[in-house]
C-alpha cells in the first residue's frame, strides 16, 4: 500500500461522510496498492474502511498471493465472488466505484438489504486528480514521446496516404517507444470525416485541401499521453483558415486562463467564448477536455458543468474543436499541468497553421 | 433491429418474469441493433419492455442519428445521462445488464426509489448463446484464421526466440488477416512460466526442454476465435510427456462427452476426471471453458458449477490444463460448436505431442 495516498483517500472519505468504500477500477487499485490487474469479468474489489482497514477481494487466478502487501481474500471461479465481501460490510451507506459492474453491486445488495449504495469513487478519484512528483515525471515523459510520434506521423502525410495507414503508423511508433499496449483507437480524420469528432479511421485517402486531424493517445509506463493536431494537405480554404485560427485562439485563451483557483467551467467558457464570438458556437459540440493520468479520461471534468477548480498537480486536456458537417473538422488538444502560478503545457508540437506540401 | 433476435429476447424476458431490462454491453446492443459503440465512460443503454418497445439512450457523441432504426434519445456530456431513462422506467423490478457501470445504476436508483434492480443480462445472454447460421459462419471463419496463425507461430519457435516476440508475431499475423483490432493479451509461456495460466509474455527466451504454450485469441469481423496449443522445445521430460498426454486425453474426453442434453458440468467432469485419475487433480486450477462469440468470454459457463445444458448452436471453449509450479504448464484449448448429434471442433491444429527441433 502507498500509505501517503491512502491517507489522502481516508481524509476525503471523512469529508464525504463515507465509512466504507469499494474501489474496483484497475487504475485506482494500482494507485493505492501498486498491483495492476485487469479483472475482465472476474471480481477485483479493494474494500477500505474509514479506520484505514483495507482488504483486497480478488479471484485467485489473478495470482496476487506473492504480490500483495495487504490482507487478501481470494475466491475461485466456482464461488459467489461477492459472498465474503458482502458479509464483511457494515450496515448503512456503501460508497461504490463508478464502473464496478452492476452484477457485483446487485450481488451485494441482494445479500445485504441493510446496505445502501451511493457513488463512492470520489475519495480515490479526487486523490488521483492531484499528481505527485513521481506521477508528474511519468506524464511529462509520456507527452514528450507523444510529441515525437506526432511529428513523425505528420511528416508521413503525403499523396495517397490513408487514414488507417497513419493510425497503424502511430501505433507502431508508440510500440517502438515502449507503450504499455496498443490502443487501436487512434483518431485520424481527413476532410469531411473530421466533422465527426469520434470518426474512426477508414480507408479514405487524403485529398488536396483536406484538413488532417490526428488525435493520438497511449499509456506509457501506466500514464497516458493525449494530443490532437490538425494540419491541411496542399492548401487551405479561406473558411478552413478561419476555422483553424479560431480553434487555435480558443486553445490559447483556455490555456492562458488556467491558474490555481479558477473554476474549470471558466476555462471551458474562455475557449467557448472565442468560438461563439467567431460565429461557430453551434459547431463546438463537446466539452473542452478531460482529466488524464492512469486513465485517459479521468477527473477532473473540464466542461461547462464542471465543479472542479484548477489546483496545482491537476493534469487535463484542453481540446476545443469546430466541426462543419460535410466540410472539415479542426481540433487542437494539449495536456496541461496546473502549476503554482499558471499551467505547464505538456505538449510542445507547434500549433501554427501548417500546410503539408 | 434484428426482429428475430428481439423476439427471442422477449420470450426469455417473459420466462424470467422481467417486464423491463436495460441492455448496455456493446456486444449485446450490436447483437440486437447492428450498431457497434464502445461507450467508454459515457452511457449507452438499450431499454426493452416486455411489450416489445425499445429505446436506445445514447450520448450524442456516438453519432447514431443516421445509423439507428429504433427510437433514439440522445443526451449531451453536460446532461445527467440517466435522467430520461430513469423517468421512462416502470415501477418495480428492472433487469440490469451485468457489466453496466454502477454509476448509472446508482443514478437510476437515486431518481427512482420505486425501482428494484435485479441481474437482467439473462434474456440477451441466453439468446446470444445459440448462434444463428450467420454467426456460425463467422465463427468458423475466425477459427480457420486462428488455425493458420497458430501453425505459423509454432513454426517460429526456434533457438533464442522470446515470449514477447512470439506474442507480437501473433498480433501481426492477425492484423494481416483482418482482425478487428489488437488484443495485446496474447498468452505465450515458456517452461515454468506456463505454470501460471494467465502469465503475460515477458522477455524470457525458450530453453531446451521447455513447454511452449500459446493461448491466442482475437475478434475477426466481430466474432472471436480462441485456441491454445502446447508444444515442447527440443525435448520433453518423462513428466512433461505424462502431463501432456493427460491434458490431451482430458480435452478429447470432454469433446467426446458433448451432445445436446448433456449438462456442461458433466463435460467439465469428464475432463477433470481424466486429470484426477492421473493424479494431477490439484494442478487443474480453473474451469474447463467459457462461451465465446461476440465476446471472448460469454455464456455459457463451462465449469463444475455451470447450470447450462449443451444445446445446438452453443459455442464454447474446452481447455483443460495442468500447471506444475516451477516446472511447466500444459493447456490444450479448442472452440467447439454443439451440433444436433455431438459437437464440431472449430480448431483443426493437431493435438498430437509435438517436439520442435
Amino acid at each position: 500500500m502507498n500509505e501517503t495516498r491512502l491517507r489522502r483517500v481516508l481524509e476525503y472519505m471523512k469529508e464525504e461522510g463515507l465509512e466504507q468504500i469499494v474501489v474496483s477500477a484497475t487504475a485506482s487499485v494500482y494507485y493505492l496498492t501498486g498491483i495492476w490487474v485487469e479483472p475482465m469479468e472476474r471480481m477485483l474489489a479493494l474494500y477500505i474502511r474509514s479506520d484505514g482497514e483495507c482488504t483486497l477481494y480478488a479471484n485467485e487466478l489473478f495470482g496476487l498471493t506473492e504480490r500483495a502487501d495487504l490482507p487478501l481474500r481470494l475466491h475461485k471461479d466456482s464461488d459467489v465472488p461477492t459472498a465474503e465481501l458482502a458479509a464483511a460490510l457494515r450496515p448503512g451507506t456503501l460508497g461504490v466505484d463508478k464502473a464496478w459492474p452492476s452484477k457485483f453491486l446487485i450481488g451485494v445488495l441482494e445479500a445485504r438489504r441493510d446496505v445502501v449504495p451511493v457513488l463512492g469513487s470520489g475519495p480515490v478519484d479526487r486523490a488521483r486528480m492531484y499528481k505527485d512528483e513521481e506521477e508528474i515525471a511519468s506524464m511529462r515523459s509520456a507527452s514528450a514521446i507523444n510529441d515525437q510520434v506526432m511529428e513523425l506521423a505528420l511528416s508521413a502525410v503525403r499523396e495517397g496516404v490513408r487514414e488507417d495507414e497513419l493510425a497503424a503508423l502511430v501505433e507502431r511508433l508508440y510500440r517502438e517507444r515502449g507503450a504499455d499496449r496498443s490502443s487501436e483507437g487512434q483518431l485520424v480524420c481527413f476532410g469531411p470525416n473530421g466533422a465527426d469528432p469520434h470518426h474512426a479511421p477508414v480507408g479514405a485517402e487524403v485529398r488536396p485541401g483536406d484538413s488532417v486531424t490526428l488525435d493520438i493517445f497511449i499509456p506509457i509506463r501506466r500514464y497516458w499521453c493525449d494530443m490532437t493536431r490538425t494540419v491541411f494537405f496542399r492548401s487551405v480554404s479561406g473558411e478552413g483558415r478561419r476555422v483553424y485560427e479560431t480553434v487555435r485562439a480558443a486553445n490559447l485563451a483556455a490555456e492562458a486562463a488556467i491558474r490555481p483557483g479558477v473554476p474549470l467551467r471558466e476555462v471551458d467558457r474562455a475557449a467557448r467564448k472565442v468560438i461563439e464570438d467567431a460565429g461557430y458556437g453551434p459547431y463546438f459540440t463537446h466539452r473542452l477536455g478531460h482529466g488524464c493520468g492512469l486513465e485517459c479520461h479521468e477527473p477532473p471534468d473540464n466542461s461547462a458543468s464542471s465543479e472542479a477548480v484548477a489546483t496545482p498537480g491537476m493534469v487535463f486536456s484542453v481540446e476545443p474543436g469546430i466541426y462543419l458537417p460535410g466540410k472539415l473538422g479542426v481540433r487542437i488538444e494539449d495536456l496541461v499541468l496546473v502549476t503554482e502560478d499558471g499551467c505547464e503545457v505538456l505538449n510542445k508540437v507547434s500549433k501554427d497553421l501548417r500546410i503539408i506540401e
